[in-house]
């Protein structure tokens, strides 16, 4: 049976990190939001889901998936429940943990990149706070980015199995999630990205091979990959990129 | 063996969502960098772990666990590996699954409330950035912090096993995680929080049973139980709670 994928259909978010999850490993799935609302599908067929009042695992926000009659929400545990079903995660519980924990930092830096756009909410168009971002955006590229991004320059070096992979052996969601955190940084702050990832060539090296894998690479010409869009996680600003 | 505990001593933060699984387990931990560097503890113990050049899994940040060899970083992460051993999640994989949704809910809920405070981001004071700060907390209070309680109020009444815990019949680390969120959120908008709880008496009632748990009361009353402060997770800003 196909997963249903439950997401905001114009913007990537951190539902595209479970989208590219699926795509890698070639798992059917409906992405419902994306459907028509002719076939019971679209932004309704989501919210039904999302504002039932009898729900009992109702989930908080999208993206949430539908496996079976299971409902999950929060990308992270989307991935933790889906990756062994998927084959992207390696089998012991150790590894398990470690590329968990992996996801849930690729998260932080996504949340904190998102974060410089928006330091006064998400409400708020950037017009009403350029000073408050920009010195957002200073800290964010000049501490925090070199520090985030040097930490899985570290791990990809010194795992075990070799540095083609984050995790063991084997592809995992860590190393997906890792190729769209770097596409997203890439976006939202080109030359402040270019100069941190010209001193973490690991990354870049997994970051390349990922996106050179025959089911990502077709998916990334598809129409189903949304592009980057000033909704999303990760958003545009030149005026805030600091190298 | 005791497990250990690293986090920074002075402040809570998300430390404190691990801190109350070790306590309200009974478990047998090592708050390392609280103990004394005679004894080979303090911060600096924390920091060699951290900064370790060899370390194959090393966390990006505090809070992590040590269990035996195993690191573990991002509390998210560390409560998934402990709860099966503390007892603190009931055993069904859908069970695992749903309890790590509601703690990943609630540390974005953490992050929101800290982020209204420093929107400028982390590395300034309050005073660098009101006007922000008040139009964020104005947003949070209104709009935000009502969902994310009505979320939590309607998942505890719709349990199935009823609604003196989140999942199943059994306590939880998401209920003692809840009731640390609901502390904080006091802390920190005492008026907006106030106002909010008077409509969601089923996690008021949670709240209140997991403060009077044996383990939770006695350790609530103890020296390990920080206060909350300016530095941690939850800040109080009288100024910016708004009703």
């Amino acid at each position: 049976m196909a997963y249903e994928l439950h997401h905001w259909p114009t913007l990537q978010g951190h539902g595209e990190f479970v989208r590219l999850a699926l795509e890698a490993a070639g798992a059917p799935y409906i992405d419902v939001a994306r459907g028509s609302e002719l076939s019971g599908q679209g932004v309704p067929a989501m919210m039904r889901l999302l504002q039932d009042r009898k729900a009992v695992l109702p989930p908080f926000a999208p993206p949430f998936l539908k496996d079976g009659d299971l409902v999950i929400g929060q990308s992270a545990a989307i991935l933790h429940h889906l990756a062994p079903q998927l084959k992207l995660v390696a089998r012991s519980e150790q590894s398990r943990v470690w590329t968990q924990q992996i996801q849930l930092t690729i998260a932080d830096v996504a949340a904190e990149a998102h974060d410089t756009h928006h330091p006064g909410g998400d409400h708020l168009s950037r017009e009403e706070h350029p000073p408050e971002a920009l010195r957002r955006a200073q800290a964010f590229c000049s501490e925090r980015l070199p520090r985030y991004l040097k930490w899985f320059e570290h791990i990809v070096t010194h795992n075990p199995a070799g540095s083609r992979h984050l995790v063991a052996g084997k592809l995992s969601y860590a190393d997906l999630s890792l190729f769209q955190l770097i596409e997203g940084l890439k976006y939202t702050f080109p030359k402040a990205t270019a100069s941190v990832l010209a001193r973490t060539p690991a990354i870049v090296q997994l970051h390349d091979r990922v996106a050179t894998l025959p089911r990502v690479a077709a998916y990334l010409r598809s129409e189903r990959r949304l592009p980057f869009s000033e909704q999303g996680a990760f958003r545009c600003h030149p005026e805030l990129d600091v190298q």
